[in-house]
């Protein structure tokens, strides 16, 4: 069983440590908005959609945590709060996502609001409770329904590579690619898949094939430098991830080494698909090239597990993620329908809910 | 100062534990042909040309240690040890050319011998040991050679690539990649090197940066998922790697992460650079894909410094090497000349030392 990811009650969020995963099962509880902020950049929970849902607590769990005495000292409070949560991490558009709705849903409820009162004040903690109840409501929904649709992507006996952790502990569902293929797997659609160990933060070592073997998928880890020699050896037939933010056009950011998979796929003519809900999409950039990369600290490559493995004074390159183009990318699933060509503004704007395109 | 990587004394062979660097300077002694097959097989030390130079002296070593009586029992003595230092590893030609050429020598010794006596056999001892010291002189001497060549082909400002650890620990000498870097970097020619760092072992953080920081080359670290996405945004323009096997058609197998950054610098327009010493040319191969593949042992993935870092009983892929077609590789530098497109039988038939052609 994976563990809960995210547990709310009134006042605190308890959040898993994926640092300590698998080995230890630890919660480290966080009570406002700045403690939200400081648990996503620190990388005490990871994966973009699940980032969109703790960034929703942090609204009321700061509202909670001050008491201010009219809706003119609220309102810069949740401003404050947003700007906190937005600087935690630059590339996941579902953080982004995530406050705006929370500011949004809280600016709706004070506009209709005559006067204050501390009765008035606690049904504003409770709208927003409920509105981050339905994001996470929301999140588990389109992991779900993306797993159906990748799934029948998949053909029988699908030998599959993913990247990085797009896994249950990356969302508050089943995950997106590897809800992909656990959902394949049920349906007896999977041979064997491969999961890529993801350096530095080795996610994939350490969360994607933990989650893998307790759904009893069979599966072998390998290190990111491994994939094009199995690519070409071991009858890989279809790549896997997912993604932290979409260009309207397709372009897609994700953990960097997805890029690199992405075109290994299209030189060994294997079929790559991302995976990821409607809120990834961007259809304010137009193109991949104006997403925001994060530089991370050169320690977190130097250092594994507390041990530096390089000479001392040396720096590391440390982009978090990269952008894999549009025209590398096979099918686009989002909860809404697989989008094949990519064009992820055009289409999106054309579909109903639920409606499948191909 | 890179520290020396093999020190013969009569009797006996300290090697440079390259497991434990850069942190610790330590010698393991080695004293006869299975010491020096073990050390090899655990990968005290490494790289395809220093493999070959330790190999050589596991012969007089062995015969140190021993105290035949005759020749009958002399020539079975290396027969056996030939075979123990075969078995170490089973990628790098290297290993096999200095086997191959120590028990040729012996052989010519003996047959040469009307009668036994231990001045002839102290002669034997001799002459294997000027045999083993003929090997390193001739690396050492094809490493500069190869880094001035190599170094030719760079241009000014040059921003290289380059993976695993081709360098100085690599050989007796200057290195092959590494050695190219430096010696276009004494020319003026290097603005920037990157070294991937090389999971599993890690030779690329441990080792490479290492060396091209002692020889002040303007460098950083990078984990080999990152390569893609530098060299599409750092103007990456050559790419520069070693070599442990090649076949006569040029086909190339060298360490795992090799043959990815092969199909990315084609798709990136960067030109791909072997180098190698051309006892690395195996000629009765005719494609790459009779290459044998060592397949090493999954706790080398799993583990990283003693520690687990993924679930209990996660199985790792780990193929020691890969192969890159001959159709990505740019040129082939060897110390007989730069072979460009490479087939490197044909042309090698029609080279003589030192000739270059283009």
């Amino acid at each position: 069983m994976i563990p809960s990811r995210l547990i709310y009650k009134k006042g605190c969020l308890k959040v898993l440590d994926q640092r300590l995963l698998p080995h230890k099962t630890s919660y480290l509880t966080v009570r406002d908005a700045s403690g939200t902020a400081k648990a996503i950049k620190d990388m005490v929970l990871r994966g973009a959609p699940l980032i969109g849902c703790a960034a929703a607590w942090g609204f009321p769990l700061e509202l909670r945590a001050r008491r201010p005495c009219s809706w003119k000292e609220t309102g810069p409070l949740l401003a404050k709060a947003a700007r906190v949560i937005k600087a935690a991490r630059p590339t996941a558009l579902a953080l982004f996502y995530a406050a705006d709705r929370m500011t949004g849903k809280a600016a709706g409820f004070i506009a209709a609001q005559k006067d204050f009162s501390s009765v008035k004040y606690a049904a504003l903690i409770r709208a927003l409770e409920r509105e981050a109840s339905e994001i996470t409501r929301e999140d588990r929904a389109a992991c779900a329904r993306m797993g159906a649709l990748g799934a029948g992507l998949l053909k029988k006996n699908s030998i599959v590579l993913t990247h990085c952790n797009a896994g249950a502990l990356a969302t508050m569902g089943i995950g997106t690619a590897v809800g992909v293929i656990t959902q394949a797997h049920a349906r007896g659609k999977i041979k064997h898949a491969y999961a890529c160990e993801t350096r530095p933060y080795l996610q994939g070592a350490r969360l994607t094939i933990w989650e893998l073997q307790q759904s009893r998928v069979p599966s072998e880890l390998l290190t990111d430098s491994m994939a094009a020699h199995l690519m070409k050896t071991a009858g890989i037939n279809a790549v896997i991830v997912g993604a932290d933010r979409i260009a309207a056009n397709g372009d897609t950011a994700n953990k960097i080494g997805t890029y690199a998979l992405a075109v290994l796929a299209k030189y060994h003519k294997i079929p790559f698909y991302v995976i990821a809900p409607s809120p990834t999409i961007d259809t304010g950039l137009r193109t991949g090239g104006e997403i925001r990369i994060e530089e991370r600290s050169s320690e977190e490559v130097t250092f594994i597990n507390g041990r530096l493995v390089a000479p001392k004074g040396v720096r590391a390159r440390h982009p978090g993620f990269d952008v894999t183009p549009a025209g590398l990318i096979t099918a686009l699933v989002t909860e809404r329908g697989v989008i094949s060509p990519v064009n992820a503004a055009a289409v999106l704007k054309n579909l109903r809910p639920s409606q499948k395109i191909r």
